[in-house]
């Protein structure tokens, strides 16, 4: 903050040199540009265009890096850049960059870090921002039910791989992999084959099986709609119900408002205009 | 109830230590502990490890069967404590992992209840216990809909078996085998090559399969949107809606309320100021 | 109408014993033990079973005759009986298992004749009568949307006989074959062999699967989307916010009222309070 | 406009031809016989069956000249006739139609114009008009979450290409093929055969399928989400909230009137009934 107020003006200006539309439209460019050259290093090239993507890396990591120095400079509290996610992530990705290529052992963790670089359109333009924040949002109400559907998928893997197991070991062998084979079954990828195999033995097992997509089917459809619902009357129905419990409270105040002119007006009557008899009310 | 009137204040701090969030957090761990050694127990482990997992085992039994006694202790009503659902599951699930693991025939059973221990951790969490309880709440109303689903997939399956049988025997060689079969057509389950095989037969057999498949999306859609609207009339929109009711009602109340102010106050006009000419009105 | 107002006492009971819950419990048990004997059908069962659901077979058929006179017998325009689309249902399906299972032709109609009997539940219990016409209910407004979903369908598949006959006549042979291809890839089933197969003659024919998907997916989900917001705007909303107008309309009434009451007191007060300045207003 | 004006009486009657039901109706009957053509050339005729058609498809496409002719005849301003999308594509499709068959080169693309004849059932009929209009719509509000998914496509796919490349140059050789091998596990389809193949060199490749699965279901599921509220807050609620607004409006003035009538009515009483003592308030 104190930075920021005794900044002189020519941070000021590079400042809004970084909000200006032109500089985010120029980085966004150079991230498609760089998304590109991933993809091209994926086909076979002829050396020219090789030499030639290469060098567009280089010059993409030259670019990321100046880019991420000036975000830096221009940053009012230098202490908490990097708390925030997103530039913690840009920086993480920027600097991974900088792994040599010629290093055998690091080159792929060096092109990983590159593919990565992709995921920084999303955090230089502002609505896929937005809509990760959003996203991020809609997981803790699914928390419980996951934890549930967890559950489930547990119990049926130990049951899976102590009664499977001996049956075939690549699908029922462990626990871990009786998860596997049961999400396998979730999303019903040749299900059949894996439960003819072990009715050949367990001529029931297929109780295992239905059970297990009954329940995964009904939990799921459950979390959906729990989500559905949970979303729309935290986003939609809210405003409009909102803006008619404002009209009604402004009626009520002004009914309030309504009964006191009226009682003090009945009061006036009664003082004004002495009561003729005594059957006076009031 | 005369039990707990009487209880002298030992059984009462037994009952705060039960209700305490440090006796939970301690059973569901253990728990926990319980699920990792059902999963640790199905990998090929070193004897030395085996023989520790199996003292673990054995300390876990013990571990559940004084807190199951312990809870049963606390309990107010002793004759009501198997009434409820989640401890009579809880007292199932310990006691029969008090079975013996060395007898070669029981072996299969005790090992099943102690994959079973894992959903005490249900029975514990008071959250998931709420969240199973409100999804056994979402299965009436669907009810007369899954009727009609299995009286589709009955129908199919006396008709599959009564054409197909001679084609295809494991597929379609009576009416159980059938509705299995129809069940893996109706999760998409290279349904094709089922049908592939009668429409050698029986060339227009695709009539069968497109139908059926029609038939149960369209009834599985509306089950769907049932539940959603079932719900979302249900739990969503009737706070806002009697919100409405309650402020509208008060509305109403405080207007009736400035009509017989109104009513008064004329009646009193009408009393105290005698009526100057014969057209007065009331 | 005029039969069942000169119809004699006796009719009249047999009426209540049609409508009784009594007599329904025990159509409805006959109905499920016809769907229990033709399953039963199924299975290879020794000899004296066998004789003895063909005995059960014949029986169910005759109480099914006599259910359906009886029906008719006490119904009271006798010449609407059979347009009542249920009744007809009904009538057709007793008579046509009147065909013996001797005729060694006749034999397939007629077990498929019996298959349907397990539908007369449908028509038996008024709930699930209930829901099958709220679900023919939801067909209307799939209308045109499903008329699209077939151009598009039909568009693809003229297509692909077009370009894909010569490489598989199997799947592509005619515009007939190429929907049923088509149904194949909209339900994900092993479409990615179909794909395959013509990519190696067209490589860009990717191109017209994932379109097709597309397509496909975005109108199914558009229907999907329709029919949830068809239903909701027809059902749920509607009567909450009716209460709400009528509570709303109360209201508007009882202001009209005071406004009334208000209007009244002050002629009231202008006629027996003389003026006693020149400004007053009204 | 102009040209409307002055039009003589038989473009006037012309163009109530063009727009007359039976006029409309002829031309959706040519189109479904057009289509119905299309159909039957897949099929194997016999020589006299695929003249008829032969010449059927002639009649059809001087039909649709003809057809186009008089509603270009007809229309009121000739130089926009082409500016309007259906218009447009009418024009193309009849007159890409003229390319005669017997050129061997162009026969493919003259086929397929004559498929996309059935398209013009959305163009003639008003219905599907407005609905491919609606869906049009729809689209927008899709944008940033489709340009995230194809982000995580995108992302995954050279992850994909980098690592698996080596083991299945079909599948994953360069990114565009990763992507449309993705787009195949995204949809189930034998998606474990490309996992386990991975999974036999790197034994942790499952994480690669299972995050992937479950990112592009989450966001898929998100976006469906979003599009149902969008079409529900912008379609159903906003006509009965409309109302409510409206008529909680009516009251709010009427309420503002009873409070201006009282106070007029008290200001009268305080002019014409003079204070008998000094504590009046107002």
């Amino acid at each position: 903050m104190s930075y920021s107020a005794g900044a002189p003006s020519v941070l000021g200006s590079l400042r809004r040199i970084e909000s200006s539309r032109l500089f985010q439209t120029a980085v966004i460019s150079i991230i498609i540009l760089s998304a590109l050259a991933i993809g091209a290093k994926t086909y076979d090239l002829p050396d020219v265009v090789e030499q030639a993507v290469l060098f567009l890396d280089g010059a993409i990591t030259v670019f990321f890096l100046l880019e991420i120095i000036f975000r830096f400079a221009v940053y009012p509290d230098k202490k908490r850049f990097l708390l925030d996610g997103w530039n913690l992530f840009d920086t993480i990705v920027v600097v991974g960059s900088l792994i040599p290529l010629d290093n055998s052992e690091a080159v792929l963790l060096g092109r990983l870090l590159r593919v990565f670089r992709v995921l920084r359109l999303v955090s230089v333009v502002p609505e896929l921002r937005f809509l990760i924040n959003s996203l991020l949002k809609a997981i803790p109400c699914m928390g419980y039910i996951a934890l549930l559907m967890f559950i489930i998928f547990y119990i049926y893997a130990a049951m899976g791989s102590l009664f499977f197991a001996p049956i075939n070991e690549d699908l029922w062998g462990d626990v871990a992999v009786s998860l596997l084979t049961l999400f396998r079954v979730a999303t019903f990828e040749d299900w059949t084959d894996v439960m003819y195999e072990t009715m050949s033995v367990y001529p029931l097992s297929w109780l295992f099986y239905i059970t297990f997509i009954f329940l995964t089917a009904f939990v799921f459809l459950n979390m959906m709609i729990g989500v559905i619902l949970e979303v729309m009357s935290a986003e939609q129905n809210s405003r409009e119900a909102e803006q008619a419990h404002r009209e009604r409270d402004d009626m009520a105040r002004k009914l309030d408002e309504v009964q006191q002119q009226l009682s003090s007006l009945t009061d006036m009557m009664n003082r004004r205009l002495p009561a003729a008899d005594s059957e006076n009310r009031r």
